[in-house]
């Protein structure tokens, strides 16, 4: 585009150059010296057209739509880059962004603007459409993740150090509410698990304190909170319905998860799985299955199994297991595919370079993939064609056709983590 | 966008003759006296810049995100208007579209394009970023609705008159496929309940073939078609579920519906709901109710009965009907918020000042709105907060809180009836 201006700039000053040099000869031989020399005048006008559009192109970048871009997480080098899954095509790479390993992002509710949660604590608001980042604070010593309100006007960030939530206008990134998080205990909580709820709320676990709170953003400035005491040992990690109805917090202190009916606050939580997790020796938090990697495909969950090498079939009418699905190893992340026909699961090290494709009416392992060492995330487009691997130790991104499994196209990107597409602007609790 | 530019050079250079019109003027005057004063070169240069940048910033549209943007059909003027729904303000208003009756629209997967399916067979393709119509196709006498591919390369429009479908590139409107629709019966039949599918698939069915037909769409000129017959008499509409598995015809020559299980189209068509519209004096197609209007929560569908006061709910597993909730009038439209918490209702004429709510775990009409004669269409923005009607008599829009039940906003439209948000364009079967 900026090259096409450019181009286009040149040819036109050649052009005029042409048109004036005509008309300068009877000046010149007219011998009104006294006026400003009109070459002069010429080449002013030049420099200020060329000026003029080089910055209009540079500042406004390119107009397009918004609903297939992406951004890309580079987790070792604290940079993005921004995609399209149109043509599956690189737009622009944005740097400095910190400390983005798990770093997590969402989306402006016109899909412009992601938001980009660092582990440092940063939160970068960045432009997808001018290639820049708009706005950076460092919100707290070490977060974990954020979300962003239904009406997409707050932006949530929970922390680990000092922990609690903080809440900044999604437009200017100014703090318009801190929320320590401090239990019935007396003591400073981790926040995990934070999730945007219907009804503008976020819900989210406090680690040290075995609770969970929903926080209702009507008044921005002084949410009202709800907390619920006792939900089970050491929440780590938490999810929500796609629907945003069941808010579940995976336990890292005891067996079993916690269970929350946003429908039904009045009802309290309650305890489910009650053999999630048994029998299996505790392992750092950070190798606990990530529970965003739920897929929930009509009546059915398709969950990460604790330490084992399968995926459970859970029913979400009676939150009893009713399946186990063995695969090739510890699944991380399992996603159901956009028309929930297919199950993508990938693995923990060192059987990260795996990926295999579950059935949905079958509940059997119909694929199995090996895209390449470390295959950290995978994102659908929108209505589900493809599928986008990161496939981190290759620095590359496989564009995969989901019906099929063939490589539709690969992209460069620098031991790249997390995909996110604009899309998700749209789906609660993403 | 080069179009674009070269649009912008021609105009650059028309004016440039003007200018050079304006100078030569006293050079054949003769005499340096009667040159062009340097200061009028300045102002002239100005206004040229000015004119230039406002011409660029018009024709290019502003720079932003379209994940928020929608259209309205304005029915009785032809016309359509561009909104955004973060702020709830008018963007734009495209004119000259046609016979709007009945009209529909789908978006491009990039959420930039409006494809504008006209009841005269006329098939517009709109930028809602420039607020213009870029191409205009007239397919046919007598259009009935249409569809976007999966991958978003092919538009579909179905056709009463002559019948059949016909394809076309969602770039250029280039016509790419034309599928007449003849039934085993030997005649060409109208076509209606066009939708797209997962795996690059169209389906619609032939109103006077009793047939349903799946389009596979991965050679786009020669589609792979897949035929049904005698799956009931006279399909008159048709939709397919969120997930995109189960495709439901009504019914008009006889009482209940068809269901084709897209996951097993081996399995033929089955007879579902077999009392569906039964003792119904049989009415006119357009007075039938939409099936584009039914509600899918779970594993319960809320569907509008066939000329009586109330809602059916349906088990989506069985098929069969569970409940029967009582409503003001007959249900046009019956639609899912999208945390399925909720499902709105909208009524036939002479009741259509009204519009009702039913709570979907109580399965009852929790409350009744009442915002004036000829409410035609609701639309919710992506994640439910607020809800867009077109009140058609009142020459209105009105955003209403889905929680609050307050109206938030009033926008003017003229006979506005469909409201369509470019959050579609990641919707499969919208």
């Amino acid at each position: 585009m900026k090259n096409l201006l450019k181009k286009l700039l040149l040819r036109r000053v050649d052009k005029r150059q042409r048109i004036h040099l005509n008309y300068i000869e009877p000046i010149s031989n007219g011998g009104c010296a006294t006026l400003i020399h009109p070459t002069l005048m010429i080449w002013l006008t030049i420099a200020v057209l060329l000026w003029g559009f080089q910055s209009f192109a540079a500042e406004n970048g390119e107009l397009r739509g918004t609903g297939d871009m992406g951004v890309i997480i580079e987790r070792a080098t604290g940079s993005v880059r921004i995609v399209e899954h149109s043509g599956n095509t690189q737009l622009g790479h944005i740097k400095d962004l910190g400390d983005l390993s798990h770093a997590s992002i969402v989306f402006s509710r016109d899909e412009r603007y992601a938001y980009v949660f660092g582990r440092d604590g940063g939160l970068s608001k960045i432009d997808i459409l001018e290639n820049r980042t708009v706005k950076r604070v460092l919100q707290s010593g070490n977060s974990i993740g954020g979300a962003i309100s239904q009406d997409g006007k707050w932006v949530a960030v929970s922390n680990y150090e000092p922990g609690g939530v903080k809440i900044f206008s999604a437009d200017t990134l100014e703090l318009v509410a801190d929320i320590p998080a401090i239990g019935t205990n007396g003591q400073l909580s981790k926040v995990i698990g934070l999730v945007d709820a219907p009804r503008h709320r976020f819900v989210f676990a406090l680690y040290d304190a075995d609770e969970i709170w929903i926080a209702d953003m009507r008044d921005p400035q002084n949410p009202e909170i709800q907390k619920f005491a006792d939900i089970g040992h050491q929440p780590y990690d938490a999810l929500i319905s796609p629907d945003g109805r069941y808010y579940i917090a995976g336990l890292f202190g005891e067996d079993g998860m916690a269970l929350l009916d946003l429908w039904h606050p009045e009802k309290g939580t309650k305890r489910i799985l009650s053999g999630y997790g048994k029998g299996e020796q505790k392992l750092p938090v950070f190798k606990m299955p990530h529970l965003e990697g739920w897929a929930i495909a009509g009546n059915r969950a398709f969950v990460p199994a604790v330490g084992r090498h399968s995926v459970l079939v859970i029913d979400t009418q009676s939150w009893q297991q009713i399946d186990e699905i063995p695969t090739h190893s510890q699944p991380v992340f399992v996603m159901a595919q956009p028309d929930n026909r297919q199950v993508w699961v990938n693995f923990a090290f060192p059987d990260n370079d795996t990926v295999q494709i579950i059935d949905v009416e079958q509940q059997a392992v119909i694929k199995t993939l090996t895209p390449g060492k470390g295959v950290l995330h995978m994102e659908f487009t929108p209505r589900g064609e493809h599928v986008w691997m990161s496939v981190r130790d290759m620095d590359r991104i496989d564009v995969v056709d989901t019906e099929s499994f063939e490589i539709i196209k690969q992209l460069p990107a620098e031991k790249p983590s997390g995909i996110f597409f604009s899309s998700r602007a749209h789906e609660i609790g993403l």
